[in-house]
């Protein structure tokens, strides 16, 4: 076959770590740990199904295509909530919804990039970031972090060429877990500001961060909406993952040139998902501020489980969010272990190696921990089977 | 703005014609006649809706991630049945669900194309297809289509050149309404697999053909799997357009490039609007009949209306599924009369000009008429205004 767009890009690690389970039994006194994937897999709460059954029933609107950029009440509600969680002020003609935030990722490259332009990506990525700079033919220009798993500013504008295009983050970090601090984000805004370039902060986990208070203060640069593009999920907030309804934040020209993606690659988000996104944002602030509290819980479980794991020579090199990134301890590279880890331990996790080029060997020593599915006591089953670990 | 993919194609057309009507009053006794979109403005039958109400609360995997090529049980349940639409066997992994046939065409170019390659594509074209190829970096070589709007293979042959990957069509076509005879569709099924290129055939508008039986047999051709991307969508059939549900019939090789470009820009189709269209599927034929017939009575409603504005100088290009594509007599481009026929006659239409390039004459002498949502006594009062024109 000649070369195609998707044969510039890798198989999709979520599904590919999914087939390794093929053909694997798993004791019922000991079943998989799957720790794979950043997905909620309970339902939304009871009040909200019955708001989508509600809709689906007496609102038309649910089932027919909307505008492209999505519904006017939710655009509005957005920017009123963004405004609220950042002490700023948005107009709804900077807000636009999308199906899911992948599909924001994706809107925004088109929008600002052209085949052979360059986005600055810091490492570990985000996959699915990756995967879709190789499609569009944009080089992703590898901004290496260190143990703290935090960019610097300064090695990213020494990669800045006059390709560049874009400086790309995800706070709180996915895979890393890790929380970036607002003067460290701010610094970055600088850089783009300064530079021409756009910054895209995706945000996905953004009501799991651990810090009270605006998670940074780009929102109030005046003419912020010419250099940040703001993605947003409520995905998992809400647990409407399967609904796909995502959210980016920017200048009313950009997502004007957005509309021309989404429409031709969506035609428009799901209704019933921007619906239920809606219902979601106006009654159950504090079923969010609960659902967080369980996940910061969960967070505090795998620090204290931690020794256990340190004794054996892992290292914790992120936590936050969904996600614990751990470097380990032994002399099989990290894609070779997550499979061994699957008949062997009964754990289902990533490797590094699906966060970073194959050429970089950070990766061969990393894990990635999708936690947020695990209790207390499923953790504590994790760091056991880890804590056993025969290699 | 330096160049950008977005900066390489035109504003969505739907929202464009959308914004002529801002500022424009209509009276209360002659209200605007709308037939620029193509699209249900009736919601899924209130069965349907109900079921899909009951899912909302019964199903937790209907809010929930699902596998990104689609729900396992739709796909073989969409296998089957176009296996009977067709006159054929399917295998459920020739099959996959997109969210909505938009994406189902973006994923298939992305998996066959690449940067600076050419699809062969006749005019007028289904706008989206031009922007996607547009977007993709991918040249739109324009196979002229004469009166009949039916494309030649011959015609298309002499375009082939060692950049062209494929031919995409759309049968019954949008925005011509004409549908392909089955031996037109064959003969270039033979071009494109002699000449080793991919043929696309998008059949968004299959349930409201006029002809009974299959309308091609390019499904019983051995190893059809290696030419033909067959495109659908449950958007029309089931009046699901919010919900975003289409689909795409190729090779098991060829789904596992198109869940690359899938997974990057969707994660998984809605899931709710896969419950629903295996539910329409399974409990909605002979809904999906009526409403064909009614389809086929409103465009029986066209042709016996025509001699009313052949009178004046209207030519009759195309007419089929939701769409009549008519030559207009008047000295004015089509482009201005449709923004003038809204103020004017309280009409909303698309120009030709939205279908073809700039540079091609026929566009200015040409509107799409999508009827689909206009009952007989609305075609009436349609061609009342249409031959009332003053121009």
């Amino acid at each position: 076959m000649s070369q195609t767009r998707t044969a510039a890009t890798f198989a999709p690690p979520v599904m590919e770590a999914r087939r390794w389970l093929e053909g694997v039994a798993f004791p019922t006194d000991r079943p998989l740990i799957n720790v794979s994937q950043a997905a909620p897999v309970d339902p939304p709460p009871l009040a909200l199904r019955k708001a989508i059954a509600e809709f689906a029933v007496t609102e038309d609107a649910a089932h027919l295509y909307g505008p492209v950029l999505g519904n006017p009440n939710l655009r509005a509600e957005l920017a009123e909530q963004i405004g609220q969680h950042y002490d700023a002020i948005l107009a709804p003609e900077n807000v636009a919804i999308t199906s899911g935030c992948n599909q924001a990722f994706a809107a925004a490259i088109s929008a600002i990039t052209d085949q052979g332009d360059e986005v600055i990506l810091p490492t570990p990525w985000y996959f699915n970031h990756k995967m879709w700079l190789d499609m569009a033919g944009v080089h992703a220009v590898d901004l290496k972090t260190g143990d703290d798993l935090l960019p610097d500013p300064e090695a990213a504008r020494a990669l800045i060429t006059d390709k560049t295009r874009a400086i790309s983050l995800v706070t709180p970090n996915n895979p890393g877990g890790v929380e970036y601090p607002a003067a460290l984000v701010r610094a970055f805004y600088e850089l783009a500001r300064e530079t021409g370039l756009r910054l895209l902060v995706d945000e996905t986990y953004r009501d799991f961060d651990s810090r009270g208070g605006p998670p940074h203060d780009l929102f109030s640069q005046p003419g912020w909406e010419d250099t940040l593009v703001h993605l947003y999920s409520f995905s998992k907030s809400y647990r409407l993952t399967g609904h796909r309804v995502g959210a980016i934040a920017t200048s009313a020209a950009l997502l004007s040139e957005v509309e021309k993606f989404l429409d031709t690659v969506a035609i428009c988000p799901g209704q019933i998902g921007q619906f239920a996104a809606l219902w979601g944002m106006q009654n159950l602030s504090q079923w969010v501020s609960g659902e967080r509290d369980e996940i910061l819980d969960r967070r505090a479980a795998i620090s204290e489980q931690l020794p256990r794991l340190t004794d054996k020579g892992w290292r914790l090199l992120g936590l936050g969010a969904y996600f614990a990134y751990l470097e380990h301890p032994f002399d099989i590279p990290s894609d070779q272990l997550a499979r061994r880890m699957v008949p062997e331990a009964g754990v289902l996790l990533l490797p590094g190696t699906m966060f970073m080029p194959a050429d970089d060997p950070a990766g061969k020593r990393q894990v990635r921990v999708a936690f947020a599915n695990l209790d207390r006591a499923g953790i504590g089953q994790l760091f056991d089977r880890l804590q056993a670990l025969p290699f």
